[in-house]
């Protein structure tokens, strides 16, 4: 695999992830592009000790523009997207309207009043940015190839290290939206990366979860949640020697798959060449199932839960969580009162039903799995 | 105010709230309706330390019919529906396609072979209530008037005050979910009462901030809070002497107002005649405020944070939380990537921004506020 860094017009990184060795780009963005002013803040939630970021100059986002003017198409000699060589295969850059920056306005305090930790707010440092995982735009993820899943895994590990390594940051987060039922503003089959200035409020807990369960017995957690899946097998939807994709027992969402390495690895740079090669097989042997379901493409939230930079670092088993708000052909589950109010999930699909489900459908065209 | 209970055709209980002490009910449901099946539960999720709940039998709940067909309209000589009087003016009856319920199939343990803590689910037990507001299909919360939402405000304590008594409920919740846009299946003005069998994942956590406050300062959490958006001013939406309604400091929403009580009351059982009756008047100038904000109604949720009924009663602060995902005219917030699979929000409208925008806007018919 080849690396080439590149900038953009406005001073944004670009890196380029090629399979050929050989891979030649366009390292000029011939583009006059004004630079953004980005300003991100965080602010702390007292009522939920959470912090909230705030990222205003969002609202001015690009809102699904028509196929030809997508800017996560290669460029063409008549027309300049956000990726300035002529073709790529996997390629990653900032994000041009990001939430978190390395770059940031300085904030004053929000009340000199209040007491000292009640109306916190602080620069949103960090980074945001996006992953495309083919210049095909009609493409998906669920049919990339293997080699090519496994350049994304590459560049996933890769952008980890990187973002890691930046100041204020604290958990790196690679992820993918996919669809329009869930606000997807581009069709471009990509993927983002944040790197947060804080551990996310749902890692938090669950690492919390964690430290409490090995207090009280000496074990981790998640791989003791991974067995218990695998003894109860219910709920399973494939397996291999190194990865188990199953719904968890306790699933919010009416489709949601879990996928853990069998051995206990604490984040994406940890998971060794044969566990990337597995993955790639395992993981889109999932996606297709999950686009077979229904007559249309299943719309879905996948991402990788990794062990924050510094902190709980022991504690911390690395998974992808991917799942999908479509609760049957047609009908989808929307986060209302005792969600998104209370914080109380209510499923309208039993897991053992959807595992049922995904062990069962027959995706279009099958990997030749062992 | 006339309470008058009844049953339904499948023995669900019915409750109307009249303002006249003269109305009369149709106490026989003269349905031939069919004893639904619950079969609700509640599941651990030990990675999040969290209850979910589970109810399946909720799939083929009735969706969107059309307004001839409104099952929360009265009933007239020829079409029945869940309300057998002809008229009312507000109603509570219990939910038919319910997520908890009094009586529910008890369940098996899901693994015998798992650690005693994984895989843990429960009988959901619990109640789920519907509200109707008015019977004018057509109307909307912010169209009652003072005296209406009074007596909506009478139903709400006389239920939270039952609900509390049921065995295993851990919290009542009060809500209104408004808008096709948050996946409101009935038209028809009405809201929600949840009666949980656990305190929910979101006041817990509110309630082990205020813990930790309360360790740290001696005070509490929820009124320092509220003194500390009193004393910035900015983020004020409107106030009086009894009830103050701001834009907290962290909004997550693109539109967010809290609504506090001046005094610590810990429920609404708890508020006097006088923070009733204000509260009702500050209420509808707030949803009017929403309501006008953009050429089409506000979606909204809308949800009373109550003390539990049995735990941390001393540190809760009764509340209420309205927001809505409209982040612009036309456009939606979608929870995606950060916020459902980390929890980590990212709000692209400015709290002071979101106040100013609700303190300016001229509502279409004004109350006589002081």
């Amino acid at each position: 695999m080849k690396r080439t860094f590149a900038s953009l017009a406005d001073g944004r990184e670009i890196v380029y992830y090629d399979e050929s060795d050989h891979a030649e780009h366009v390292l000029v963005d011939p583009r006059d592009l004004p630079e953004t002013t980005t300003r991100s803040e965080i602010r702390y939630d007292a009522a939920l000790d959470e912090w909230v970021a705030m990222a205003s100059h969002r609202q001015g986002r690009t809102h699904l523009p028509p196929s030809d003017e997508c800017p996560l198409c290669p460029s063409t000699e008549t027309r300049h997207t956000e990726i300035p060589s002529p073709s790529y295969d996997v390629v990653v850059f900032e994000n041009r309207f990001p939430s978190f920056a390395t770059s940031v306005a300085d904030v004053t305090p929000l009340s000199t009043d209040a007491g000292p930790d009640l109306l916190v707010r602080q620069p949103g440092h960090g980074r945001c940015e996006v992953v495309c995982f083919t210049s095909d735009h009609s493409s998906s993820f669920s049919q990339l190839s293997p080699a090519r899943v496994r350049t994304v895994i590459e560049a996933w590990v890769d952008r980890t290290i990187a973002l890691a390594a930046l100041p204020h940051v604290e958990q790196v987060f690679c992820f993918e939206n996919r669809g329009e039922e869930i606000g997807v503003t581009l069709a471009h089959p990509h993927g983002q990366i944040y790197g947060y200035p804080f551990v996310t409020p749902r890692s938090r807990q669950m690492l919390d979860s964690a430290r409490r369960y090995r207090e009280r017995t000496w074990r981790n957690l998640f791989a003791d949640l991974l067995a218990a899946e695998q003894a109860d097998g219910s709920r399973i939807v494939t397996r291999s020697e190194l990865w188990t994709a199953f719904v968890p027992a306790a699933a919010r969402w009416p489709m949601e798959v879990h996928l853990y390495p069998n051995r206990h690895v604490a984040d994406l740079p940890g998971l060794t060449d044969e566990e990337r090669d597995d993955f790639a097989e395992i993981y889109l042997d999932v996606l297709r199932r999950f686009d077979a379901l229904y007559e249309s493409p299943m719309p879905y939230i996948a991402g990788w839960h990794q062990a924050p930079v510094r902190i709980d670092r022991d504690l911390a088993y690395l998974h992808l969580e991917l799942f999908s708000v479509r609760r049957a052909a047609g009908k989808l589950k929307y986060l209302a009162g005792s969600e998104s109010g209370m914080g109380a999930f209510i499923n309208d699909v039993l897991p053992e039903q959807a595992a049922a489900m995904l062990r069962e459908v027959r995706p279009p065209f099958e990997l030749g799995r062992r």
